[in-house]
């Protein structure tokens, strides 16, 4: 069975069709460049709103069946920048160490990197990670922190995904098998 | 208008009169330095209780409209080290990058940084940062973070504030205007 | 009075007697090098339960009287990795300087390091804080913070402890006296 990774793309305009979503294009790009793994995307593009947020990871995760599901947008510190907050509502363990990684290495280009709120989490099988909005970012942030996505997987039952090793180096300690 | 910067020293000596407060001074003395922009600060001297802080930090939000408040003091690990939890108690929001961020500066100088629980967060059009007690780490701290305050600001409908870029290079994304 | 500190193991098969506690004993013996005050451990085996290493930290905590509690084992991604709820639950403040630091410190080493959740808090009197489970995992994150833990005991009322300065520096800030 392919491994299925949900994309959710939170943004008012892109969702009213003001313009197009590039920042979902830029994962989906960023990912098929990163897997060797057979996969498959699973897109929602949803109004920077709780509830459609919500609702859209939770349908991601339980009737899908994404192992990973990768969003983007609505990380900022304005009213409406509500991704972290539906992230968090939907999860039952946090992982702190994804936002402080991504803000470490964005912060590496722009001081502004810690206003980012982004954050990552698990619900069920399903590892959420919230990525920025801005395309040039989500490369950035994708990269500093996919290495250790495959080994989370398989400690909560997800898909193996197995990674180009000239692209992202994935460590899964020894002796841990498929 | 003049922009209005809160400050807030939360000291149960200072406010008892044991000794001068020259932690809050620190922190008017360092925006001097940091911002060209007319401003105006809005002083509070409150014991380390959490319900004067949170008056505090309330008035200085939602009466006075300042939009930025800095608090100094009560970010330890002691009991009556309360001003993280006054902080998140009134924001809608928390930045978790901006305690990150201040402690790894501060690591360089001592390995007790990291019992600093220093946060920041929103409410409503003000940004709430947490500083150390300590006049020397203010600097420290501050310095850490203000590059970021500005763009924060505009995110969240604040005064538009302008620093000394040859003490503070603020960054704002191109294309941002007034 | 000797110093207490306790060592909480959480781990299903090492409780079950499938293997030898290694992780526990590495803490002892880490503990045992840093520290030239003459303590004693409380040691507690529990499997990877929430209830069970909630009442763990609690008895060294409140009947023990220990200054200190370690806790190895439980603060991963999977379903039973439950260390990091359980002292949450049973610390009044939280101090996520610890956690960042020790993923910053264990990031050297492994990419899978961010999707360690280690935290620290306060339980009244005594200080937790939360290791990996790896035995070499254990002394890097000990390492990485314990300069800071005696200053933290000072603050809020534990024992006095004093390190092998050729091993662990101590940070106390001038002035400060037993």
């Amino acid at each position: 069975m392919k491994a299925k990774i949900g994309i959710v793309t939170s943004s008012d305009r892109a969702s009213q069709g003001v313009y197009e979503d590039v920042s979902g294009q830029a994962i989906i790009a960023t990912l098929k460049e990163y897997l060797v793994t057979d996969w498959e995307p699973v897109y929602r593009l949803v109004p920077d709103d709780q509830v459609s947020i919500e609702t859209a990871l939770k349908q991601l995760a339980d009737e899908e069946g994404c192992s990973l599901v990768v969003t983007t947008g609505g990380t900022g510190p304005a009213l409406r920048d509500v991704t972290p907050e539906a992230t968090e509502a939907v999860c039952t363990k946090m992982l702190p160490g994804f936002g402080e990684q991504m803000r470490s290495v964005s912060l590496r280009y722009v001081s502004t990197a810690i206003l980012s709120r982004q954050t990552a989490g698990i619900r069920g099988k399903t590892l959420i990670i919230n990525l920025p909005g801005k395309p040039k970012s989500i490369k950035e942030c994708l990269g500093a922190v996919f290495a250790a996505v495959p080994y989370c997987l398989d400690l909560i039952g997800g898909a193996y995904l197995e990674t180009n090793e000239d692209v992202i180096r994935t460590f899964r300690p020894t002796g841990l098998s498929k």
